[in-house]
């Protein structure tokens, strides 16, 4: 099977859990709440985090189906930061997937609330058996999403995204930016498959170290792809960052430097993951795939 | 110590603890953020749902420090709705217990984000071991406030209310909309207490009846309020149901039989509290003063 193939086959997995966990509709629902956390979350994408999520659980031994809970809850929460940071009031953005963004679909009202409960729902799930056996693991799986979602995670990043428009931001600060933003959550996703394999404090800092260079690997293609990409590929549109006056590593290096910066954090993600020799091979071939993607 | 001196005091315990929590500088802030958080969550109010919680904890006895941090976790969760609720697309409102509300004071997109990062936080304070020693007991309260905060909770009654305007609903409907919208938390807030303090089934059923009870009383006595109440007491603009369109029992009643049935559900919670005795007089009194209040 090819990485492609086997990304594929992981975000079926995924996507069929998170259809089960929203089948259930609210009481006396007009069903718009409903339907606009599925569309939100069952639009299709990657998968990228639950993926990485799988594949570092899998590192301990942990199969697929122990682990789609709690990979489950990770993409509610990525979907829920898509749907507010596309808002009128935040990014404005109309198209994401190739579709209609959720307030364009739903009104922005109801995209509000599909978001919150989106968050809401991750937590819920995190809570239950299905996650994991042991309620120690099940808490500390929620206090690294609300940490890694929160307002010294994902949240502040779009926080400071928001500040950084038309302002002139230093590497150190884009890179900051950055970490919280997109890098928070990559690294919930590899420190969550090693709290859920019990896995030991050298192995779950691998994780960590390799999640902190893929994020940043992650964010740099996706900004070389935002100033060189094709928008029909994307399926959403693109040099937005130049037009809004953002700070991009691209920016900053050029597009040169960046693609060699690039190139050293897949290097520095596939070192960290050392100590795991060739189990980790999967790892690996994420950090290059997420490198050299077009689209 | 009058029954308004023990709400005050305990107030300011919550306040203190969430002032605490909230204490902390995010990394590479710009400070809007964590500013706004702190504006929406420190901004007074009467605390009433961490009372009912420390109340019922109370039963138990366990003592208001060691139910503190599950408390200001719930306070939270109601902080960020009354952010989000206030938007301009959804209930458009700019003035919340006197002072500009969150989004006319930071903006839109700031106040968005600060209820986000208020709802991570909550979670982030009951994965904490101060909030419970014990991780099952966490995870149970984890859970039990995601359900109350979600799809099938809170969220969901304020998707029906944003639905309801201009609609007719019968009283059925609107008792859905109400136990959902502000039902939900107040239920969380005495089963919470429950938790904390290892109640039998019997005991906590008993405490959720008594919130079932208490939760439409509030409502019915803040319908009664924007019908009749004054903006000056309140800090807030009253008729304001009516002027939307929105269906209220209070509407759906007449006032006259809306007073009779607040004495009814006054009544039903403090039957529900039968098997406590005496001790649990703090909870009776608190849905005899909700049920009188004039602000």
């Amino acid at each position: 099977m090819s990485f492609t193939q086997e990304l594929e086959r992981a975000a079926g997995l995924v996507e069929g859990r998170l259809a089960e966990l929203l089948t259930r509709e609210p009481a006396g629902d007009s069903g718009a709440l409903a339907a606009a956390m599925r569309y939100a979350v069952l639009g299709g994408g990657k998968r990228l985090r639950p993926f990485l999520l799988l594949a570092s659980a899998r590192l301990f031994g942990l199969r697929e189906d122990a682990c789609l809970d709690a990979a489950a809850a990770l993409e509610c929460v990525h979907c829920y930061s898509l749907v507010h940071d596309d808002l009128p009031a935040m990014d404005d953005d109309s198209l994401r997937r190739g579709r209609p963004t959720t307030h364009i679909a739903f009104g922005e009202a109801t995209a509000i609330l599909a978001g919150d409960a989106l968050l809401t729902l991750a937590f819920e799930i995190l809570s239950g058996e299905r996650t994991h056996p042991d309620p120690a693991v099940r808490i500390e799986l929620v206090g690294l999403l609300a940490k890694a979602g929160g307002w010294q995670g994902m949240a502040q990043g779009q926080a400071l995204d928001l500040a950084a428009e038309g302002q002139s931001l230093d590497l150190a600060q884009v890179a900051t930016l950055q970490a919280l933003k997109t890098g928070a959550l990559f690294q919930f996703a590899c420190e969550a498959g090693a709290v859920l394999g019990r896995a030991d404090p050298e192995a779950r800092a691998a994780l960590v170290a390799y999640a902190t260079a893929f994020g940043q690997a992650f964010q740099l293609a996706d900004d070389l792809l935002d100033a060189e990409g094709d928008a029909a590929l994307l399926g959403k549109a693109v040099a937005k960052d130049a037009g809004r006056g953002k700070a991009t590593l691209v920016g900053l290096l050029g597009i040169e430097a960046a693609r060699l910066r690039l190139g050293e954090l897949v290097q520095a993600a596939e070192t960290a993951l050392a100590p795991f020799g060739s189990t980790a091979e999967k790892l690996r071939e994420t950090a290059r795939f997420v490198a050299e993607r077009r689209a």
